[in-house]
């Protein structure tokens, strides 16, 4: 398998993790966002969607983190990143999906680049932006884990799974840009179990061979 | 079941056609995002995510459209929202979260309110912005269909699945804010084929007993 990344990409990371978490090797080809190399003809011919990650399997290349992860689960089912019971499994896609839709969109490169150029704010502005999204999305995060049943060691019971491919790379921006993150005890605690792991720990951005 | 909702809410609204389309009976309950429902304590107890929608099934309550729409699949298979081969559910899956995460979160409530309230941006400043984020995610959503195999009649295939159900709701927001949507022409085709059947027409926003 080749993995398409940026060490610094929140989706390429949950992906990362994933792949560690199944115990897969991969080939990782580094697409240098900064420099815009996901938006050059060789790697929109390759993934139309122009973004990263993108995983190739046998030929066939597939994208966004959340559908790789779901195929990589179908591919390779243990160890599990999904528990076995319907409203388990609905549970943990849903904290997953609070990160992946409510949060990281607002936050990514392209939206903050927007905020700068076609909105002219500043970096103080930007950064004021990314923390308003950060404090809404974690407070919605930290409710869900602490108020609805299911929250175990990790996000949704004792073993890691997708919720926790999602929660820790948004965890590491957050503290990139110096959010306050002691409102959020729950998915703290849970971000610290994770980094305990191999897998976690292999798969952040400072440890991968394009690190800055 | 019962379906939290809001007759305008894009995520609800697909939630709505995969009931329809796996002709799933549903009392709707009414939750006006307008008149900011979903923060009041009441709501906020039943899900802390304080978003809508929100499925009621045997005493449960599961949360994110894409999550409630997988539980679907797997408590009621059939009609089948995904197709069975691993490579083609991750395609279907990829279309269905480049919407879902790509495209929505930029162009929600939240996201538009605060560029009013916080940012100070004028209605055509907001209105741009909505325009500037369909073409951009509206592109990569046509390049991804016209440009990778597995389209049909729908999304994926010949049968109405998870991607129509994101496609839709986003074609219908897009045309509520005037953008212009000829440079999409298989999003487009995608969406014509859907809106002739009756779970897609009966879904859309004017149809729901909300609607205003």
């Amino acid at each position: 398998m080749r993995l398409y990344g940026y060490f610094r990409s929140s989706a390429a990371f949950r992906v990362r993790i994933g792949l560690n978490l199944k115990g897969l090797a991969y080939e990782p080809v580094f697409i240098h966002l900064g420099k815009g190399e996901h938006r050059q003809p060789a790697y929109g011919t390759l993934n139309p969607q122009g973004l990263v990650p993108a995983l190739e399997d046998g030929g066939k290349l597939l994208t966004q983190s959340l559908a790789i992860l779901e195929y990589l689960e179908e591919t390779h089912p243990l160890p599990a990143l999904l528990p076995n019971e319907p409203i388990a499994r609905a549970r943990a896609r849903s904290l997953a999906l609070l990160v992946a839709c409510e949060i990281h969109p607002l936050n990514n490169l392209r939206t903050l680049t927007h905020l700068r150029k076609a909105l002219g704010q500043s970096e103080e502005q930007v950064n004021a932006w990314y923390r308003h999204w950060i404090a809404d999305g974690m407070a919605k995060l930290e409710a869900a884990m602490a108020q609805t049943a299911g929250t175990g060691k990790y996000s949704q019971g004792d073993a890691p799974g997708i919720a926790d491919c999602c929660l820790v790379p948004q965890v590491f921006n957050a503290q990139r840009y110096r959010c306050d993150l002691a409102p959020y005890p729950t998915v703290m605690r849970v971000f610290d179990a994770c980094m305990q792991l191999d897998a976690f720990d292999r798969a952040q951005p400072g440890k991968q061979p394009d690190a800055e």
